[in-house]
């Protein structure tokens, strides 16, 4: 397979964003007011008669009124038009929200000349308020009729769709590959929103990812989990967290080129994962108050659910966070979250813990000597990688997580005022 | 019963501390320069020869050299002296921290001629650095020598030790309560420290209790179960978390007042419990930047366990934590960490939230037009009751916690600079 280096721009901060346009994909963008900015916070994707989507949502048990909504629809039809709000999550909405969400489809529907059910409605921003209570919601119904009179399938479309998403997000984030598959060249076009990841409760994180092959449910599915679980669900932004959280995969099928075979199914997997991975850390970067991005793998262990376990309790340490915030290489910290993972037996005597190249603890003891100086200097760069091995088995993993800055704070406290 | 009023003052926040002697202990307290202000670091404790002393310690994997070499010399002795050290927590440090860990006991136990093995010894202060490493371990003896030659059975021993102890605490925490039981009075008091316990894994928490009752071994032991079952295991300082976490109760009979009935029993579990919750809370109150102490009541669950896993929820959740901080009443947090809290099949739709008296959420729904700039004032206290009602059984539990502030990210990130 030779597959092309990405196509586009990456979603580093500040740079500008370069996406491709996927054949079967149309999107307009509007303003409807739900954001205090005033700026755009809808977007209408309609997808080609031919197209099928595959979706996953969050596990939290309190889901919000537009998961439950598209829960359902995806149960009855396949979906044709996605119906994204930024500014109000209408979350903890009860009937009400329920009723918003449901009008807001039909007249999507009607908008696109497809069934109500075949509309997927998503929405992130406050909890606990309805679409109605923030806007008149014939306000929003008639910015929906305004987006489906403006459906266009270019780049240009792609970007307003991706500024149109966002909440407290500093940058847009998106990524386009192309893939040659042995099958023909295929285009995946993926944008994402995540205001904040510290910690698996951070708010909602959503992505829409397209791709022109033409792929059939079955194996969809199965692309969007691997390619989910190789990304969000590697930044802590796992489905159990957030009330709207909501990753989509639609395959329009629009370049004819059929993926059935393992060798056309695996190049495109290569392909999503190569967006999903850089949707996903790109909401790390973006993570609210975040000042370092941190890669921490970890290997040696008897299998990936132990590393994940270890490696998510070392993310989501505040103690190990606040340390890095400080340029503090304070491996006893590590050393200690490390020590309370929920894995069985962990022999403390076989743990390895580095620092980029600089080993800081072998054998379950501090490195005699090491050169602190050396460690002070890698934990204040932009881009830190821990790492830690387990010495008892060969299976590794790795996840994404950022610091706990002052920011944070400021950004989660004022959040509402 | 009639227990009487605690004895002593409390540990609020500027108080001064009024603890009372218990008969059969004696303490002393000294200065070895353990810690970088100068101040006394050093605690000897010894109890009468008939004593019996019961301890729980961290469950982490990396547990601290203290706490091997105590579990260790538990295991073959019964104790007659407590040796603790804050300033420096002897974790992480391999065989020459357990060499030094050893040194120390041995030394007392010259000192105070028992054996080294009837020595506990406790440490607290930064991960990863042995005492010899932090001092020269010949002084710590010497200081050991000076405290055993200081041994004093008053209050003041009591006072001078509750200091001692301290690390990044910013006042002494302790409690005394005495308690007519049944079969005559006795007197209960305990120190803590504990520098930040907004998360479980946030540094040391010790606690050291004694009363002069006379318990055997097995209810003391279920005694010092239920005490900190009641009281550090619901502020999350439970023991899979730090490398040194430690509580000892210490029965030295020198009242005379056997305690074997389970009326006696039980007064004496209801003095223990009441000291154990006032150190407990202290803790809370003294954590790291907390601004605010914030109850969590979790009822109507069907055990108490799935009311204690929410209630955790809850009070690790950083955007709840972030929002008391900001004195913003977001029940959609609430709700959001209610919702990912890993309770089987929760029913949404019989939640309710309440913020002290007020009522924001009923049977899974905002209740309609709540007093939002009550709620607001409500979260402005520097004490919050956030009830939350499951609605599915009777069963129900409290647990205590902090806000999350600027100064808890300054205090762990500028920790070891």
């Amino acid at each position: 397979m030779s597959r092309q280096a990405p196509a586009a721009g990456t979603a580093a901060a500040g740079g500008a964003l370069t996406l491709e346009a996927v054949a079967g994909v149309e999107l307009a963008a509007a303003t409807v007011g739900l954001k205090a900015s005033g700026r755009p916070d809808l977007v209408l994707v309609r997808l080609a008669e031919s197209s099928r989507t595959s979706a996953l949502f969050t596990r939290n048990a309190f889901c919000a009124a537009p998961v439950q909504v598209a829960r359902a629809h995806l149960a009855v039809s396949a979906p044709r038009v996605l119906l994204i709000n930024s500014g109000c999550a209408n979350a903890g909405t009860g009937v009400a929200g329920l009723d918003d969400a449901r009008a807001t489809c039909a007249r999507a529907g009607t908008a696109c000349q497809v069934p109500g059910e075949a509309v997927l409605p998503f929405s992130t921003g406050v909890i606990g308020e309805r679409l109605g209570a923030r806007v008149p919601l014939e306000r929003l119904l008639e910015q929906i009729d305004r987006c489906a009179g403006a459906l266009a399938p270019g780049a240009d479309a792609w970007h307003a769709a991706a500024d149109a998403i966002l909440t407290t997000d500093t940058y847009a984030k998106g990524c386009s590959v192309r893939a040659a598959l042995p099958g023909g060249e295929v285009t995946v076009t993926g944008i994402a929103k995540g205001s904040g990841m510290i910690r698996p409760d951070m708010a909602t994180m959503l992505a829409f990812v397209a791709t022109d092959a033409d792929v059939e449910q079955p194996m969809l599915d199965e692309l969007l989990r691997d390619a989910t679980d190789a990304s969000f669900h590697r930044i802590t932004v796992d489905g159990d967290t957030s009330t709207n959280d909501a990753v989509t995969l639609s395959a329009t099928g629009a370049s004819g080129v059929r993926v059935r075979t393992p060798a056309d199914r695996d190049g495109l997997r290569d392909a999503l994962v190569q967006v999903f991975v850089e949707l996903a850390q790109s909401i790390v970067r973006d993570a609210e108050g975040a000042t370092r991005f941190v890669e921490i793998a970890v290997d040696g262990g008897r299998d990936e659910a132990e590393c994940r376990s270890v490696a998510f309790t070392v993310a989501h340490s505040p103690l190990v966070k606040t340390a890095l915030f400080g340029g503090d290489p304070n491996w006893g910290r590590i050393l200690a979250a490390v020590g309370r993972a929920p894995v069985d037996r962990l022999d403390v005597d076989r743990i390895d813990i580095a620092l980029g190249e600089l080993q800081l603890v072998a054998s379950g003891q501090p490195v005699p000597g090491y050169d602190e100086t050396r460690a002070a200097a890698i934990v204040t760069q932009p881009e830190i990688v821990i790492h830690i091995g387990l010495g008892r088995g060969t299976a590794g993993t790795r996840v994404w997580t950022s610091d706990l800055s002052y920011d944070y704070v400021r950004i989660n406290a004022d959040y509402r005022t």
